[in-house]
């Protein structure tokens, strides 16, 4: 999608130098840089310092990272240790854990190391290729459950939270996808943007992509959608997931969980759009999945342009507070009304779930 | 209550200065810093800008206005005009209404131009006696419900929003009352602090108090507490209200109806604690309150203190990007457990809220 009128992906390879090159987006929106990745050790960085975030980029980072483990390593038995310092990056999001295992399962398919080096390259490059398309599948999905609303009322409100959008993926997005869709329809479309504290994801990115592909949006605090759909003012939510389990629950930002239960009060429609990778098939209960604890300072510190347009951090909380900051939550299943996915908009039902697993 | 171990009040009256002084509460929790209030202005600038904010603080000190503007003016006729000056500057808070309006009733009971000035001195001071008195009561009523759960736990956990703290009030503050006679007791407690975006009074405010008073406290973001909820780490929920209707709905800081619906969902008690002047016996409807919009640099932008130790203001969203900041939400009586109020404990029913009226 576009940055300053440009066409951007969020991660491709590149020739020229030989390396895997990323949007930084700890530096959004204040700046645009572009970051080379060359080894595994840049990829674990990329991931931690959350430069790659989102759960389909997430996978797609990691995957090139085991491309580049081997290139260096050449050595398959290694790759495998390299894999657990990938997946032990981020807990949450279950792209990473399929990507890794989809790139492990070819390991051992080659007649010598530099078919397997093309090989594991390849399938990162699939990984993308695949997760455009399902992005795309997603977004015509979604589209027509935009288009039903602007039917009736010749307007849309979305609300939607944290970043599932083409900067969480590759290009598209997975909640932006069909607003995308709907856009390049000439729909009468807004969008409402949770800031999403901590790291205000929905403020810095979405807000930021949907700017530069000029759909109308309205950023807002995370507390504002009760007032908001007590006055009529959004007609449906659409989010992005981390993980979901196979019986429907979602884990996504932390925060998501308040908008899904509010959004019922008011029988608005909560949708969940990912791709069918984003399913933990062995996952069923709450427990069964892990949230992800970060650091204080994501709190207590704030980066933004000071007054000489410098990025500048400072620090917001009382120096002798304690906080506390869970990255995601888990929304359970009855108060989503469906996942809008690659493979057709599926209500929250375990056997219709189910039945995706085998297509 | 304490700032450094000092105990303060949030507004007073000072001989030596011939003035009204209040603690700025825009450069908490990073510097102390009292003002002096002389004139009218001062009083509609400090309540403007958020100097002093927090409904019951807020009618105090537009008291104090009433007063300082006839000592200037010395004419009776043109204060109603003031008044009104007073009454324009925040549109929800309801004590404000209701102190200009008890200031008011006192114009005509005068001999003379000097008895008046000392009526109306003396109705200021006396709006912060009742105060006092009335958020004492608030505690001690509250205690009996921390007390309850006490018993049966052992611990009680407590989720708060924004600031109803002793900052929101002259001293103990209405939510927070009940929390710091529960400490008096030495009852096991935590207090969950919602950061309360985009002003964030409650990091700023709330635990600043409650680390003053030792209070055990944890700040989380707007997003945190459906997680929390359904860990079971929150045993009940306590807010104050800036009005609230006579059939029992409740203006208070936006996101405040978020943490009540998710309550509601786990069976946790939402209590709201309030001086029964905050109740406006002509609102019936959530129509009938008026939610104040603010600037959008409320969100946009954000202080804190940089590497530098420097307190600095920094930008934190994209340039471009549209922005909403209404102040207030309006949670609905039904997930409204009890008014915690200075006559005692009442559940939320049209017939029990009426009958405070008349007390």
């Amino acid at each position: 999608m576009l940055i300053n009128n440009k066409p951007y992906k969020t991660i491709w390879y590149d020739k020229v130098s030989d390396s895997v090159k990323i949007i930084d987006q700890t530096k959004l929106p204040f700046s645009l840089k572009i970051l080379s990745l060359k080894t595994l050790e840049d990829v674990i960085k990329a991931i931690n310092e959350m430069k790659v975030r989102g759960a389909p980029l997430i996978g797609a980072t990691a995957a090139y990272g085991i491309y580049l483990a081997y290139r260096n390593l050449k050595n398959k038995n290694k790759i495998k240790e390299k894999a657990d310092m990938i997946m032990n990056t981020r807990p949450t999001a279950f792209n990473l854990f399929w990507a890794v295992k989809t790139m492990l399962s070819k390991i051992d398919n080659a007649k010598n190391k530099l078919e397997m080096e093309k090989i594991l390259f390849n399938q990162a490059e699939e990984i993308c290729k695949n997760d455009i398309e399902q992005c795309k599948k997603i977004g015509k999905n979604g589209l027509d459950i935009i288009k039903r609303i602007h039917e009736v009322k010749g307007e849309v409100n979305i609300l939607t939270h944290c970043n599932a959008g083409w900067l969480a993926t590759i290009d598209w997005g997975t909640a932006t996808a069909p607003i995308y869709f709907a856009k390049k329809n000439d729909l009468n479309l807004h969008v409402w943007v949770d800031e999403t504290r901590p790291r205000n994801q929905g403020a810095s990115l979405t807000s930021f992509e949907l700017n530069n592909e000029r759909v109308k949006n309205t950023i807002i605090t995370d507390n504002t959608a009760g007032l908001l759909m007590q006055r009529g003012k959004i007609d449906l939510c659409l989010v992005g997931a981390d993980r979901v389990t196979k019986t429907g629950h979602v884990a996504n930002k932390i925060g998501t969980f308040l908008k899904a239960v509010i959004a019922k009060e008011f029988n608005i429609p909560f949708y969940v759009a990912i791709p069918t990778n984003t399913i933990d098939w062995k996952a069923e209960k709450y427990e069964d999945i892990i949230i992800e604890e970060r650091a204080d300072n994501e709190l207590t510190h704030i980066t933004g342009l000071d007054k000489y347009n410098k990025i500048n951090t400072v620090k917001i909380y009382p120096n002798d507070s304690n906080v506390y900051n869970p990255s995601f939550d888990i929304t359970p299943n009855k108060f989503i009304k469906s996942f809008i996915t690659e493979k057709g908009v599926i209500d929250t039902n375990y056997m219709k779930l189910t039945s995706l697993k085998n297509e």
